[in-house]
């Protein structure tokens, strides 16, 4: 199957938290992090989120950078990368940054049961593919953004959505930013969540670097092939 | 409060997790950290542990290596440390390793509502401190064990226990091995669970030192006083 190049990044506390017991958006880490977030956005063809954190969060998902945007112009690319958003649809708001913010072309995978007027309201902001299948196949995915010349995807969360691009074995490279913080919370949401590998499935990694700015740690992990 | 120096030592995934959703123990890190984790004992006065991983784990939390347990007799130690368990005690096996394996003295902090029966039982093999509390208060802990000489404790989980003992403030130090695998799960138990904390209450920690064996980090982080 051809696919894009497929890479999560996403910071979290050392216990792994990407938001507290409170699921509301939280700046985790610094501003020289999100620099680094802004340029891997950057360097990508498209980026995508799962709906909860696209309801959660309302990201504008644009690159910030005036320069970095400038570069892209003149390598011939759109200023922004695509944006991407996956999952029910029916609660989208039509003013969300998502839809609105900046100069980027915007798709919706949507899952079956979503509601079809929002499917048409939407179709007249975005392209929307809707799914067959109940679940949203993330290889579906992978091949549709393919197929309109994506070869560099960035995946933003959340932890469901992490979760299901792993399970089906689509993700290449996870790149993790540790902030020096505990948030503890059984119902926090973690890194990657979703059912959960048994104990012989789990995923393994190879450490491709690391780098200490401060108190942080940015690890960049390939993920192995099963 | 005249408390011991209180570090919790940990392996985790790279999303955080301790276990996967099966909660069974799982070896997570490598021999190599394995034979740190026996120094990190050497090297303390009190070994403990929730209730949860006592009963899940029958962890024995002795000093493995032979020559390790050798130097704490040179110095006049015993020949293990202390191993401290708390909870509500009325599952625990009169067979467990926990009470059986090594030559140890053995604490249990027992929650108020622990079968009368069994304090009696254990209190053959064991000391055994009844809380006057609903709660066990990690603060009492803290106190008796350093009234009994522990001047250095190390916490082994589980993930409710390292959140009490972070909520009470009571911890000093954490030390966590980054293993380079994901387990995913929203019910995997993370390296910090419990009720977790708000925004604003989160704790912060200091990076003081990192260590990249093979694959796997070693972070040692300390806990800021709020």
């Amino acid at each position: 199957m051809k696919k894009p190049f497929i890479f999560i990044n996403s910071a979290m506390t050392v216990d792994g938290k990407i938001s507290t017991l409170e699921r509301r958006q939280v700046r985790i880490s610094s501003q020289k992090d999100m620099d680094m977030v802004d340029k891997l956005r950057a360097g990508s063809d498209a980026v995508l989120v799962g709906m909860n954190t696209l309801l959660t969060d309302d990201p504008k998902l644009t690159v910030k950078s005036g320069k970095l945007r400038e570069e892209r112009l003149e390598k011939g690319l759109s200023e922004n990368p695509m944006k991407v958003a996956v999952g029910r649809i029916d609660s989208v708001n039509l003013d969300s940054e998502f839809l609105n913010y900046g100069n980027a072309e915007k798709i919706f995978f949507a899952s079956r049961d979503s509601d079809t007027l929002k499917i048409d309201e939407l179709g007249d902001m975005a392209d929307v593919y809707v799914s067959v299948d109940d679940e949203i196949d993330p290889c579906f995915i992978a091949k549709t953004l393919h197929g309109l010349g994506v070869r560099r995807l960035m995946i933003e969360g959340g932890a469901e959505t992490n979760y299901r691009f792993l399970k089906a074995g689509l993700v290449d490279e996870i790149y993790v930013t540790v902030a020096p913080r505990i948030f503890g919370g059984r119902d926090a949401p973690t890194l990657v969540d979703g059912a959960g590998f048994m104990e012989g499935q789990a995923l393994k990694l190879k450490l491709l670097s690391m780098n200490r700015k401060g108190d942080e740690l940015l690890l960049k992990y390939r993920v192995s092939k099963r």
